[in-house]
């Protein structure tokens, strides 16, 4: 009896590990002798570098880089046992960075996430994951470009300031000083966003007014940007500002495309291959996943469903496991899903919900692992 | 294959046969083939006629009679293929039938409880089921007794005027005039209090109170209906007095066993009993059974715990699904329910997950016919 766990975090109250922890002691209360194997998840966003250290015993490394506004601050990303560094570019270029005051888009920059790049090459890391969310930046990835040795240079060849406003100025680049390890690196970037870098689906438009900018700084914003890609193609870098996710995280996307040939994937399929989750399924008499709210929205890319999806290939079964579920959740059987089960255990505020969630998530497995084996009885 | 659905009612949100139609809806979709047996529960109290009047196939009658402090009031009972016949003594003689202001325990009457009896004998039940929850009286079952042509007399030979308080005057009582009908019928009390009718724990002293007794009121009353069992046992009728449940609804208990002979049970067996639940469940491969809230106190007598006790003779699992759960509902495990799921979706307000009930339930059903169809799946 082989039983995979891989579920996503419980927002507001689970990391991925202690649900997957949760869930493995309720189905061992019923099948003890079991083998259990704990995948924790992500879908690329927040928790990512955590699931990833977690599911394939990894530790932490911090590197001191600049914050969105030059400042000072400790980043920390993950080192998996084969090597390979999973960072999130928000822990040095992250919206949450800032005060709601300090949200200046013009001037902010990617600087921090060039750093934390360096850093992990620097300790020899040949296989990068980077997770794009959360980011307070809408320099197209410039500033990540300039703290890895590329210089971005005005007509009077002076290195530009940081920021998007500055790219307007951008008369050249110089990528001959560039950080020599990035040659042998393979950077992967874990994007579910699928906006171009420029237009009314770009960066600026988009995301930029989250980050503080006005109509007037979203349009000096993406004009800035579509001169920055109009150089680069001079240059003869790839006109990558038109593929999807080139706008993701203030187009930090495009640059880590053009400057790095990046590879930009959903989440879940770099978290899936980082933690080998197919082959672990393979195998498997079941599969429990789970997130902390499933709903019709759950069919759109989420942690349960690039489970899933992995699942079938191997056909073995998927039970998912929420928080809470929305009443539109049995548009999800369709998909496959045998079974989605809410933890929630009463009618109670959301704090108090919340607080249970460990407690609930180990009930409700244990009594699926209950349900599961009264039915292997029944034709035994 | 064959699966029993014996729930109770979902209280504020579902009757005992809506629940059942729901679980039942929620399975085949599951299990399209399998044999439904639908055996709607009650535990004696309120809803007790309606889920047998369901589980049976039933049907109503109404007869007018006296509330507790003798206004008209139209009240139904169920009447049951076999003839006989089910009714609930609050419909009658309810504290519901009362505002609050009109609280008046020395003077309430059973009466019209006898009057609802004496409908029902009329009509040529020989068996009745009564359950006695919720009554507005302390008068012993005198009113009731009073109804169907007891003589309840004072020195003088005056009949007594009705309520408790004036039992303190009687000094004999004339059986002769009592409906000949009541000889041929076997009067079955639903009771799950077992308070004796007098003293610390008896009817005036534990339920006078919230009848709106004060203190003084309740040693009154407790003095009366002592004074009562006195007179029944010199007119050489049994002396119940101490026996459980002879001070369940106001000493109602009392005067059934003593006048009428009947005979006093847990609500949960005389509805087992009427529905023939043990025979149905004979040869079942699953029983589910619910109600609206499980916790550790479902082991004291409540319907799932018959539900189990039955399936538990036969040798059938039980699954329950609860509204909702409380944190010591893993306590009911060592029972033998093989499995509890609340079916709430979601941290919302009480109002709105009653409104969801049906469909909650509905949807936790079908995912539990899942899982145990992918139980049955794993070894085939």
């Amino acid at each position: 009896m082989k039983i995979v766990i891989a579920p996503d975090s419980f927002k507001e109250s689970l990391t991925a590990a202690q649900a997957a922890a949760a869930i493995c002691r309720g189905f061992a209360q019923i099948w003890p002798q079991a083998d259990y194997v704990c995948v924790p998840m992500a879908d690329g966003g927040e928790g990512t570098a955590a699931a990833l250290v977690a599911a394939c015993g990894g530790h932490w490394a911090e590197a001191t880089v600049d914050d969105p506004l030059g400042r000072t601050v400790n980043a920390r990303y993950g080192v998996l046992p084969d090597g390979s560094a999973v960072m999130e570019m928000a822990e040095a270029s992250g919206l949450h960075l800032l005060a709601p005051s300090e949200r200046q888009p013009l001037h902010t920059s990617s600087y921090g996430t060039g750093q934390l790049l360096a850093a992990a090459l620097a300790r020899g890391a040949k296989q990068i994951i980077l997770g794009i969310g959360g980011s307070a930046t809408n320099d197209g990835g410039a500033g990540m470009a300039q703290a890895l040795g590329i210089r971005l240079l005005d007509a009077q060849g002076r290195d530009l300031p940081r920021g998007g406003a500055a790219l307007a100025q951008l008369a050249r680049i110089d990528t001959s000083g560039s950080l020599p390890a990035l040659a042998g690196a393979h950077i992967r970037v874990a994007c579910d966003v699928t906006n171009p870098l420029t237009g009314t689906h770009g960066a600026s438009a988009v995301f930029g007014p989250q980050k503080g900018a006005t109509p007037a700084m979203v349009a000096q914003l993406d004009a800035a940007l579509s001169h920055f890609a109009d150089v680069l193609a001079t240059a003869g870098l790839p006109d990558v500002r038109q593929q999807a996710g080139s706008g993701a995280a203030g187009g930090l996307g495009f640059g880590l495309r053009a400057f790095l040939g990046a590879e930009l994937q959903p989440g879940i399929e770099h978290i899936m291959a980082a933690t080998a989750l197919p082959d672990k399924i393979a195998g498997a008499d079941l599969v429990i996943t789970g997130e902390g709210r499933m709903d019709g929205q759950t069919a759109f890319g989420k942690v349960p469903l690039g489970v899933l999806r992995a699942a079938q290939q191997h056909g073995v079964p998927v039970i998912a496991l929420a928080g809470s579920v929305g009443s539109d959740v049995h548009t999800l059987y369709a998909h496959g899903f045998s079974a989605i089960f809410p933890t929630v255990a009463a009618a109670a505020p959301l704090a108090e919900v919340l607080a249970a969630a460990e407690a609930n998530l180990e009930r409700t497995a244990r009594q699926v692992a209950a349900v599961w084996q009264l039915g292997r009885n029944l034709h035994r």
